[in-house]
């Protein structure tokens, strides 16, 4: 049951806390301020929305600063698992007439000397074209534009899925006070969520970008990385036996099978 | 709406967290622990609980660092205002043989060159002799044990009242899940807390303890400051015509008239 590591990292937190205090100049009023917001984000089941977006992306950024291969992204709390199995090349479950533009996304996973990586599990989640995921938007299926697949012997896969819409973080409660005080949009740029479970190695977790999003250079939750924006190519629906255009794009893993974080060893006492 | 000290405070809190993953070797699973963690404190309406318990003393200590006169001790989470007006002298609203046994406690409210503060507001709450409170404590009356009067012209004041019990965390939570992981008992000393409302000044809060309690050494909420320790002195209760030996203890209250956090200025920029 002990657990010297919370121990110990709590006490680090409690310096770090009282550091805070004496920088900022925080009195008890602004304590009591943030205990009572604090408290009311809690209620509102809003922490793992409000750590995912304002946090999540900072904390990656530490962890795996010295990264090889693909960076990692937010995971987001948006995450549901054992998703329905769908094949390669699959479509994503979806609505009959799932709204939005048809998307072909198509990646091939390697680790990072170039080898490609079969029969690598992949969870695959994102938003619809109105900026709202399965299980937390009103209105749409379980399961809606999410699903698992492997790679192929090659390490590609290509999954017809829609263009996802801008994501919002919602603006009704106490995230939505803090976006205010920080005086900041509340979106995030489109994009597609991807988990990576290589047989043989540790997880990758990152998101997918397109070129020319409006929110590309101020997303709320600051997650972008310019490795993971890829381009959105137009087809027209013929190439396909479509009725409207469609759309492509693709990006190349290179995943770490060793996917721990790399830490500055110096800064610790052993 | 725009709030620069939100602003600033947070881009420091995520440089300190930053410095707390890497400091504390923290991966993305156990980010991912510690969001669940703190979800299920905030369902459960723990947030005012485990900061005021955990964090709040920490806070106060370094706000006060360099304080004159009385030591400010933790609110807590068992704060509420409004509560009945009664005499000074006078007996804390209790029930009828409410349980534990008698304490006459009584102060002398000053400034911090020892003038005595005549028509002080003072608030005054506590456990019962079972550590409850109400409001929170089944089955106890609302306002039990809460009060609120003024000191007489020599700043001098005497309140009726019984000899609290020792208070345990709940444990139940995820409040009680830390304290197995920190390894440490849930209880915190006997205690009464006191707010001081000065008329032309600022607040104190305050706590004040008992000589010889068994928790005075490791509180949970490490609040207990040797300056707010006072003696319990038996007396026969044939003195005030009771039946039973009753207590008395005594605390001289200095208060600073601007109370406010003492910072290092040096470390900031202005």
């Amino acid at each position: 049951m002990k657990n010297e590591r919370v121990i110990n990292a709590f006490e680090g937190f409690v310096v770090k806390f009282k550091e805070l205090i004496s920088e900022y100049e925080i009195d008890h009023n602004d304590y009591r301020e943030l205990v009572n917001w604090l408290d009311r984000l809690g209620r509102a089941g809003e922490i793992p929305l409000f750590m995912d977006v304002f946090l999540e992306t900072h904390a990656l950024q530490e962890m795996y600063k010295n990264v090889k291969g693909t960076e990692p992204c937010l995971l987001g709390p948006y995450y549901i698992d054992d998703q329905k199995k769908i094949e390669n090349p699959g479509v994503l479950p979806q609505r009959e007439n799932e709204p939005g533009d048809v998307l072909y996304f198509s990646g091939t996973v390697r680790d990072t000397e170039g080898n490609p990586l079969a029969n690598t599990k992949v969870d695959m989640w994102q938003a619809d074209t109105n900026g709202e995921y399965s299980y937390f938007g009103e209105g749409i299926p379980e399961g809606n534009l999410r699903g698992v697949f492997y790679t192929d012997e090659n390490g590609d896969f290509e999954i017809k899925t829609v263009v996802p819409g801008n994501y919002g973080v919602p603006t009704d409660g106490p995230s939505g006070e803090f976006l205010k005080w920080i005086d900041h949009h509340e979106f995030r740029p489109a994009h597609l969520h991807l988990l990576f479970q290589p047989s043989n190695g540790d997880r990758l977790i990152t998101q997918v970008y397109f070129e020319g999003d409006e929110y590309l250079e101020d997303d709320v939750a600051q997650g972008v990385r310019g490795s993971l924006i890829t381009k959105l190519e137009k087809h027209a629906g013929a190439e396909k036996g479509l009725d409207n255009d469609f759309y492509s794009s693709h990006l190349n893993f290179d995943l770490r099978l060793q996917d721990k974080p790399v830490f500055k060893k110096t800064i610790v006492n052993n």
